[in-house]
């Protein structure tokens, strides 16, 4: 009888082999890593700080090594890989798939990858051999070469045979391909149909045209574009001539759409999208003070506005006081469109035909809600401050600034992508520097003319 | 011969309808649309500003709007939706996922809900029924109830006759589900093992049993996460008592994977996950304003903290120029480790047995950062104000920021968490708030101290 997922049993596992790594009780974790799956051991892994990993991976029968790598983000992946004698790795190859194979010995040195290479036999050799020809981030870098293929003249009794004859297919396989006399993809014949026919028909009357099928250099980006659209399971791979080189499976491809979702996030943070997140600490400052170093740059020009309005500050203490606060709405309301138009481009939903009405509407949305806290901001400061004038400059600004924020919201993204500049990376950053300037220069010079 | 898809074709597409639209050649767009897949359709009206979308919706074959509706946001299928008429709406009705309909009238008035229902033929109705009868962010709201079922004590001869017999299976069949007597699921037959499987053997033999089915009600996060982790393209999913009520394919998963990994970039924006890209202006102002309201709350957290120090303001305006800077770093600095913990925390990798370990991580990074940056920032002040003190101020205070920011990046989406509240949506503004708050506090505070 079916039993239910208990979901919370993860975090419980999770808790219960960290304690017993804690307390040395390294016998009760290798068998509660034994009755696990390798998707589950590799989630453990995941969610284990640098020095359990290494422990657990030790306490791992090598046998689901493959299977568990399989699962593993790349930077944790590299990470236990670089560890591994080439003759356990070469071992450990054989439960995995070609395309993670593939991946696999491209993070190794020349001299390892070749040595695990050796190691393999010769068909495996071959594929694998085959799959490092493409770049990894093409549909042939993600491809897998075990395609189960037939020949369109064949009645679907000769298919069926021809499947008993064989015993096994490959994993996720949900339709065969029909090729014909020179490997040239003619069509698809799927599994339903294969199984609703009669036996009698042959399969070029049933099999569909193979009218859309994914080039072998198309980028991995737009081969999960293409997935999520059509509903795919699987998905046939040519080259330039027709040839049937290989297929795609759904679940190679949601890693991508996990992958290219998260980007944005992380990319806006300023973060790898494959960070580990228990990464050592030195890797990690390092990194991340690259993108620290950028925002003292931007630090540093709003600095620069602030100073050239010195001898104001110097005068009314009340516009130091207040001067952060527009930059800082213009920052989030600019945001708000940086994040929109990010993922308008990720999703191919902003165009050259649709640009201008998406920068009429920003805009627009920048000015309303310029006028609205601009008033609010305007009555807070004219209550807190008792200078009218001074109420109704910061609202000047505020209502300046979240228009432009708008604007530069919807432009920067646009121009950086055209640019060839990856506008999740550096469009953030370009925004806010953007408002902070605009918004300290309209507060501080409006306040140097009306108060001084 | 299969024809290589061109990619950029979509985005041609896109230019040319909207082009005619513009140009009133309505028998061009309406014969465009013939020629495109639904779902090229689907992408064609989310690429497009409200007017023309509604327009083109006017100009689409209706045959087509069921399997249109299937793929499109929410939003915007809600938006197409509350303008149709209850009788059109229930022939479209037809061509969707059972999942889908229970969607959209979910969406609709209570009355017009109603009205489509009644519309609809006896057997779609009571499917659309159950699956209304199901929370819509669950697995039984997701599920389709277009299951093939079969009984273990038959030979596998006996089940590809059924097959034949039945002429056509459900769009994504990849499994048959085996039950007993009691309708409850006692195992999976694979189409490939059905097919790999020798004719006289019984299907109790060959089946894998059903050790994990998904209980209905399992949230759709939890759903979507077993289906990335297990790879799945199909799952079962049961009641309480075990009996099969629907399966989930794969490709409703992928599109919840792609929301809950956008949902933390745009929920750190401030933005609703499914805000359509061309949303009236005035409801996306007024869906923003709300944040701009939070903000104001931050910013004048921040002036406050300035306001304080008022006095030392007015003696060195120098300090007002700097005193963005510090904040800057921080809120920089500790949204990186805020972007890292909200994804850790979505994928289940950070629980109580890992979070010190993090903490500790986070803060060592803060540690490092804050010391590089500290002297950097400290050197430029004092050869640009040619102030030793003032570099040594606004070195201890980048140094303190940066080390709160970590540990704050870690502790607040935790705590938030824990307190039931969306981390992604209020984690990045509390971290803000607080490296403003302490990053000027520490910066004016020393000054009064050493400066006047």
């Amino acid at each position: 009888m079916a039993e239910q997922i208990e979901f919370d049993q993860a975090h419980q596992t999770l808790q219960e082999v960290s304690d017993a790594l804690d307390n040395g009780r390294f016998v009760f974790v290798r068998r509660q890593l034994q009755s696990m799956e390798p998707e589950d051991i590799a989630h453990l892994l995941e969610a284990s700080p640098r020095k359990s990993r290494e422990v657990l991976w030790q306490l791992t029968d090598p046998e689901d090594y493959g299977e568990i790598l399989d699962e593993l983000s790349e930077d944790v992946k590299d990470n236990l890989v670089s560890k591994m004698a080439p003759g356990k790795l070469a071992e450990a190859t054989e439960g995995m798939d070609t395309d993670d194979v593939a991946y696999v010995l491209r993070s190794l040195p020349n001299k390892v990858s070749r040595e695990v290479l050796s190691q393999m036999d010769a068909a495996d050799r071959l594929r694998v051999e085959t799959a490092l020809s493409y770049p990894e981030d093409t549909a042939g870098g993600i491809m897998n070469t075990d395609v189960t293929t037939i020949r369109g003249d064949v009645d679907i009794d000769v298919v069926l045979r021809y499947m008993r004859m064989k015993g096994e297919l490959p994993e996720a396989t949900d339709t065969l391909y029909v090729i014909d006399d020179d490997d040239r993809l003619i069509g698809n014949l799927s599994l339903t149909t294969l199984l609703t026919t009669q036996p009698d028909v042959p399969v070029i009357e049933v099999m569909s045209h193979a009218d859309e099928a994914i080039a072998v250099d198309l980028s991995d980006t737009d081969v999960a574009s293409l997935f999520e659209r059509r509903n795919w399971v699987s998905a046939p791979v040519v080259d330039q001539n027709q040839h049937l080189v290989g297929r795609i499976t759904i679940d190679d491809v949601v890693d991508i759409i996990r992958e290219d979702a998260e980007h944005s996030m992380m990319s806006l943070a300023g973060l790898d999208d494959d960070e580990d997140t228990f990464a050592p600490v030195v890797k990690s400052a390092r990194r991340r003070s690259i993108w620290l170093g950028v925002n003292v740059l931007a630090a540093l020009a709003a600095a620069s506005v602030s100073n050239m309005f010195e001898a104001t500050l110097e005068q009314m203490a009340a516009i130091a006081v207040l001067m952060t606060i527009v930059p800082s709405m213009g920052g989030v309301a600019g945001n708000q469109t940086v994040a929109l138009v990010i993922r308008g481009l990720a999703l191919g939903y902003i165009g050259d035909s649709n640009r201008k009405e998406l920068l009429m509407k920003e805009a627009a949305i920048g000015f309303l809600n310029g006028i609205l806290w601009a008033l609010i901001i305007g009555a807070i400061v004219v209550f807190w401050k008792h200078d009218w004038m001074l109420g109704f400059i910061i609202s000047a600004a505020m209502l300046t600034n979240l228009f432009v924020a708008g604007v530069a919201g919807v432009t920067i993204p646009v121009i950086l992508k055209k640019m060839n500049i990856d506008p999740a990376l550096a469009g953030g950053m370009a925004l806010t520097t953007i408002t902070d300037v605009v918004g300290l220069s309209v507060f501080l010079g409006l306040a140097t003319i009306f108060l001084l």
